[in-house]
C-alpha cells in the first residue's frame, strides 16, 4: 500500500528472478530431506525452506525446530523426575499409611443419604497414582522447568540474530515499523470514530469469556448431578465406578467444547479485529494475534484452572457442605489429594487436543477439501485434457488448498507450550508427549506446505513478531502459577510442615492422621447421615482438613495447623517465585544475545572496511601529496599539508557499518 | 586503542573545529543562565552542555534534570500522603486506645533488674508520631511510588531515544561494542591467567561486605551495651532518655561510618578492576561501576534493612529472652511498631549523608583542593607575572581540579534513587527531600563543572550506559522491599486482619488489647524481675507479640492468631508484589518507547528521502528512455525498455534508511 513498501516488493520480486531459476531442484530437496516422517532425526534444512517459501515461514520452522529440540533435554529430565516417583512409591510413608488397613480412619460420607462412611484404605490406588506426581521431585521439575523457558527463549533470541545475520535481515527492521503509508481516511480516524469498534471489541470478548466460564461451569454441574444420581443407583456396580465415569466423561465433554469453541473464537477474533480498523498490516496481524491467543489461551485452560485452583474448596466441611440449586453437593477432590485429578484433566486435554487436531483438523479437512475440490474440477479438467495439453502449473496449483498464514500453526504449539510449562509441575511427562507430537508436527507441516498448499507469496519478516513477547508472558506467568500448583495443589508443604513442625519423631509417619479432622457423626444435619450403613455405631468420622475437633471450645473453625500450613505455603510461593525470577535474571544475563562467532564474524568485517579505506585515504593522501609537491614546485612557500581535511568523511563510515 | 575509535576520534575533533569558534559564547551563557542557584525553576540549556562537555555530560545533566522534574509530582502526592496521616492521627483508634490511661496497660519490664513494670500509655508520644507513617496511605503511596519508578525509566528511555536522535547519536552504537581492537596480550589471557584476579575480587568483595556487617553489628552492640548501663545509672533524668540519647548517637555512628567506608569502597573497586584487566575501555567501566555500587549500595543499606526486617524479631520472649554476651538483652523495637524507628534511620541517614556530601566532599574539599594549589602554585605564577604578560589559559585551567568523571556524581544520584524507591513506605517525605536536594545539585554540578573543573575531554556516549541497568534493577527491588516493609515493618496488616477476622464489632476498638500478650510475672527467671517496683502487687504483665496466654495448655507458643497475621502478610507480599509488577508491565507497554514526534519525524525524513530517490529514479528512465529513442531510430526492432533494472538499485535504500 504505501510506496516505500511497493519498491521494497520491487526490489524483492527482482531478486527472485536470481533465485527462480533453482526453484525446482529446491522443491525436489524439500521433498525428499524435509517433507517426510522417516527423517525425524535430521536437521531441517532451514536455508532451503526459507529459499522455497520466504523468511516467514523460514522463522517458523527454525523455531519450531529450536523449540523441539530444545524439549529433547526436558523430556529426559521429566521422565527421571517421574521414574523417581515410580522408584519411591512403594517407600513413601504417607501412601503407604492411606494403604494400611490397620489404621482404620473411618471416613464421613461423600454424599448425602445415599453413600456410606468409607474406610480411607480404600483409596489407595489414587493415593498410590498421586505419589507418581506429587513427590520432591515436582518442585524441582518446575524449577527446572522455569529456567528452561527462559533459556529456550534466550537460544531462540541467539538462533534469531544468527538467522537474520545470515539471511541478511537486519536491514529490513525499520520497514516494518514506518514504511507502510496507509491511505488518509484511515490515518485521520480518530479514537470518537474508534470507540463503537472498541467497545464491541471488549463487550465481545468478555461475552466470550463469559461462555468459555459457563462451558466449564456447565461441566462441572454435569459431574455433581450425574456422581449423584449414579451414586443413588441401587445397582453396585454403577456406584463402585462413579468416580473414574464422571471423571472420564467429564474431561471428554471439556475436550469436546473446547475444540468447537477454539473454531469459533478463531473467527470471531477475526472478526474483531476487522472491526477495529488497524492502521497497518503489522499491526492488523498483531492484533488479530493477540485476541485469538487471548479467547484460546482461556478457553484451553479454564478447565484446567478449575480443578488446579478452585475444585475442593468450596465444598464445606461435614455438617455445613456447600449445596447447589438445593440438592447437590459442591464436587470434592479426590482423597489422594487434587494434584492427580489435575494430572488426569491435563494429560487428557493436552494430548486430545494434539491428536484430534493433528490428525482431523490437519489431515483429515484438508484431504476432504481436496476431494471435494477435485470433484467440482473434474469437469473443467476433462474439457482440458480434450484439448491434449499437459496440465498448467496453475491450474496444478489450484488444486491445492489455499494457504491461511501462520497463526494457527503458531498458536497450536503455543498453546502446548502452555501445557509444558504452565502446569508442569503437575505432569511431568508433558514435555515428552509435545516432544513426541512436535517430531511428528515438524515433518506434517512441512508435507502440507510443500504438497498439499499452494505455494504461499514469500513474506520478510526480521522475527517471529508478537509470537516472542507472548511466549515471554507465558513464561513469566508460568512461575508464579508452578509455585501456586506446588503449594496449594500438591501436598508438598503439608508434609514439609509436619515432618519439620508437628511431627514428634521427626519422620513423616502419623501425616495422614494430622491431615484428617474430627467430626461427630451427630452434628450432621437431619436427612443428610447414611440411610442404611454397614458400618455399625460409629459416633465419630475423619474428613481431609484442618480445622478444631468437636470437643475443642470453638468445634470445626479452622485449627492453628491450618493458619500455619496456609502461611508455610504462602512464605513458598514468595520464595518460589523470586528465587525463579532472580535465576532466570541470571540465566538470561549470561547467555549474550549475540553469539560469539557471529560478534568475531561482524569484527572481521568491520576491519576489513576499516582497511579498504585506510587504503583508500593513503591513496588519496599520496595524490594530494604528489599534486602538492608538482604544486609546491611552482608555488613554493604554500607547503601546507591539509591533513584533517580526510577525516570529515568517515563521518558517514559509522552509518553505512551500523 | 584500536584503529576505528582512533578515526572516529579523528572525526570528532575534525568537528570539534567548526563549534570551538562558538566556545566563548557558549561558557558564557552556561555560566550566566546554568551555573546559577537562581535559575533553579529554569529548563537546563542541555544542548547548549552537550556542545560544550560533549555527550556523556550533556546526557547526565539530561537524566538528572528528567530524574528531579519527576521528583515534583511525587514529592506532591507524599506530602498528601503524610498530610492524611497528619489528619487522622487524632481520630485514628489505635494510637488513642495507646495514649487512654483508663485502659491501664501494664507492661513487662523492658530490661532485667534496673527496670520497672510500666504503662503503655507512657508511649503515646511515638504511637502517634508512628500513625503519620504507618496508614492505610502508605500503602497507596508505595504503589504509586514502585509505579512512579517504571514511568521514571520509561520517560528517561523516551528522553534519551530523543536527544540521541537530535544528536545524531544513533550511528555510534556499533562503534562502542566492536571497534575496540585491543592489544593482543589482553586478548590472548586465558581464564587460568584471570582466575588469580577473580579470585581476589570475589573475596575482596566477601571481605568488605564483612566489614559493613561487622559495623552494622559494633552499633547495635554499642545500642544494646549503652542502654543497658544508662537503664542502671541512678540518675532518673539519664534514664528517661535512654531511648532518644542511644537512638541518635547510634545513628550519627552509623552515617560516619557509612561515609567513612564509601570513600574507602571507591578506591577498592578501582584497584579490584584494576587486577581483572578488562578488555576494553567500556568494560573496565562497566565492572567498575558494578563493584562500586554492589559495595556502597551495601554500606549505605545495610543498617536501614537490620532496622526494617531484623531489629526486635530476635528478642525472645518475657521469661525466654535471647542474650549477647551474656549479660545483655537483644533490642525490641520502640512500644509504637519498627515503622518509626526505620523513619527515622532513613531519614537521618538520606538527609545527613546528602548534606555532608554536599557541603564537605563537594564544595569544601574542592575548595581546599583549590586553595593548597594556589598557594604551591604562587611562586611560578609571580615569576610569570614578572614577565609581566597575562597567565595563559592553560595555567589558569591548571589551577582547576581535574575532571575525575561521572561516576561520583551518578552514583550518589542512584543511591539517592534508593532512598527514594526501596523504602518509600516507611518515610512519604523522602521525594520531597530527594527533590529539594537535587535542585540545589544540578547548580552545583553545573558550578563545578563550569567554574572549579579543568574542562573535561568530551566523549561520546549514546546512553548512560550500565546505570541504566542498575535502576532498571534497584525498581524490581523496590516492589518486594516495599512489600515485605508495608506487610511485615507496619501494623497495616495486623489491624485488617483484626478488623475483619477477629474484632467483635467490626472496628478497631480493642486492636491494642488484641496485639498484646499475657505473662504470668512469676514465670520469669530468676534475678530478671524489676529490683524496685512502684506498681505494687502484678502477678501479670503484658508484651507485644501473638502468643497463648499462661493460661493455656500450651503456654506461651505461637497463637493461632499469629499464624493468622502471618498468613495475612505473606499474602499482601504476593498480591502486593504481583499487582505491581504487573502494573509496570501495562505502563512500560502503554507508553511507547519511542516519542510520536519522532516516529513522525522519521516517517517525513523517509518519504522525502524516497521522493528524491523517485525522482533521481524517474530521471534515469527518462534518460534511458531518451537513449533507447535515439538509439532506436538507429536500431529498429529491438525497442525494450527494461524498467525492471532500475529496481535492484533500492537494495541499498533499505539500509541508508536504517
Amino acid at each position: 500500500s504505501g510506496i516505500s513498501t511497493l519498491i521494497a516488493k520491487g526490489v524483492y520480486d527482482a531478486a527472485f528472478l536470481f533465485m527462480i531459476a533453482s526453484f525446482p531442484v529446491c522443491f525436489q530437496v524439500l521433498h525428499e530431506e524435509w517433507a517426510r516422517y522417516s527423517a525425524f532425526y535430521k536437521y531441517q534444512p532451514i536455508d532451503l525452506v526459507r529459499k522455497y517459501f520466504g523468511e516467514k515461514i523460514g522463522l517458523y520452522f527454525a523455531w519450531l525446530g529450536v523449540y523441539t529440540q530444545l524439549l529433547i533435554p526436558a523430556s529426559i529430565v521429566g521422565i527421571i523426575v517421574f521414574g523417581y516417583g515410580v522408584a519411591t512409591v512403594d517407600t513413601n510413608i504417607p501412601s503407604q499409611e492411606m494403604c494400611d488397613e490397620s489404621l482404620n480412619f473411618t471416613m464421613c460420607p461423600l454424599c448425602d443419604g445415599a453413600c456410606d462412611f468409607w474406610h480411607l484404605s480404600t483409596a489407595c490406588g489414587t493415593a498410590r497414582a498421586s505419589h507418581l506426581f506429587d513427590n520432591p521431585a515436582t518442585v524441582f521439575f518446575a524449577i527446572f522447568m522455569s529456567l528452561w523457558a527462559v533459556l529456550f527463549l534466550e537460544h531462540w533470541k541467539r538462533r534469531q540474530i544468527s538467522l537474520s545475520f545470515s539471511w541478511d535481515l537486519t536491514g529490513i527492521e525499520d520497514d516494518e515499523v514506518y514504511s507502510l503509508f496507509t491511505s488518509a481516511a484511515i490515518e485521520k480516524l480518530t479514537w470518537k470514530d474508534r470507540l463503537p469498534g472498541y467497545c464491541i471489541n471488549v463487550s465481545s470478548i468478555l461475552f466470550m469469556f463469559g461462555l468459555t466460564f459457563s462451558a466449564v461451569l456447565g461441566v462441572i454441574i454435569y459431574r455433581i448431578t450425574v456422581s449423584a444420581l449414579m451414586a443413588m443407583s441401587p445397582d453396585p456396580e454403577t456406584k463402585s465406578n462413579v468416580r473414574v465415569t464422571v471423571t472420564a466423561t467429564a474431561v471428554i465433554i471439556n475436550l469436546v467444547v473446547i475444540l468447537i469453541l477454539d473454531e469459533i473464537y478463531g473467527a470471531v477474533a477475526l472478526w474483531l479485529t476487522e472491526l477495529e480498523i488497524p492502521k497497518t498490516e503489522t499491526n492488523f496481524e498483531e492484533r488479530l494475534i493477540l485476541k485469538a491467543f487471548l479467547l484460546k489461551f482461556v478457553n484451553a485452560y479454564a478447565p484446567i484452572f478449575y480443578v488446579a485452583f478452585f475444585k475442593g474448596r468450596f465444598a464445606g466441611r461435614p455438617g455445613n457442605y456447600v449445596y447447589v440449586f438445593n440438592d447437590y453437593r459442591m464436587e470434592e477432590c479426590a482423597p489422594g489429594g487434587c494434584l492427580i485429578e489435575l494430572c488426569i484433566q491435563l494429560s487428557i486435554i493436552m494430548l486430545g487436543k494434539q491428536l484430534i487436531q493433528n490428525n482431523i483438523f490437519e489431515i483429515g479437512i484438508p484431504k476432504l477439501k481436496k476431494l471435494v475440490r477435485a470433484i467440482k474440477d473434474k469437469g473443467s479438467t476433462e474439457a482440458e485434457i480434450e484439448d491434449e495439453r499437459p496440465p498448467k502449473q496453475w491450474n496444478l496449483d489450484y488444486a491445492l488448498a489455499p494457504f491461511e498464514g501462520l497463526t494457527p500453526e503458531y498458536m497450536e504449539m503455543i498453546i502446548q507450550f502452555g501445557f509444558v510449562s504452565l502446569f508442569v509441575a503437575s505432569f511431568p511427562l508433558a514435555p515428552l508427549f509435545a516432544l513426541l507430537n512436535n517430531v511428528i508436527e515438524i515433518r506434517l507441516d512441512a508435507k502440507k506446505f510443500v504438497t498439499e498448499l499452494r505455494r504461499p507469496v514469500a513474506v520478510r519478516a526480521k522475527d517471529i513478531g508478537i509470537w516472542y513477547n507472548i511466549l515471554s508472558g507465558m513464561g513469566k506467568f508460568s512461575v508464579i502459577i508452578n509455585a501456586f500448583v506446588i503449594s496449594f495443589t500438591s501436598d508438598f508443604i503439608p508434609r514439609l510442615v509436619y515432618q519439620y513442625m508437628f511431627s514428634q519423631t521427626g519422620t513423616m509417619h502419623g501425616f495422614i492422621d494430622h491431615t484428617l479432622s474430627y467430626f461427630n457423626v451427630s452434628n450432621l444435619k437431619a436427612g443428610t447421615a447414611p440411610l442404611n450403613s454397614d458400618h455399625g455405631d460409629i459416633t465419630v468420622c475423619r474428613y481431609k482438613d484442618y480445622r478444631e475437633p468437636p470437643w475443642s471450645s470453638d468445634a470445626y473453625t479452622f485449627s492453628k495447623q491450618y493458619w500455619c500450613v496456609l502461611a508455610a505455603r504462602l512464605a513458598f510461593v514468595i520464595l518460589f517465585q523470586n528465587l525463579v525470577m532472580f535465576l532466570s535474571l541470571v540465566v538470561a544475563w549470561v547467555i549474550p544475545d549475540i553469539p560469539k562467532t557471529i560478534v568475531e564474524q561482524l569484527k572481521r568485517e568491520k576491519k576489513l572496511l576499516v582497511d579498504v579505506f585506510l587504503r583508500e585515504e593513503k591513496e588519496k593522501f599520496q595524490l594530494i601529496q604528489s599534486l602538492f609537491s608538482k604544486d609546491a614546485s611552482k608555488h613554493p612557500g604554500s607547503h601546507v599539508i591539509p591533513q584533517s581535511q580526510g577525516a570529515p568523511l568517515p563521518g558517514r563510515y559509522s552509518t553505512l557499518g551500523g
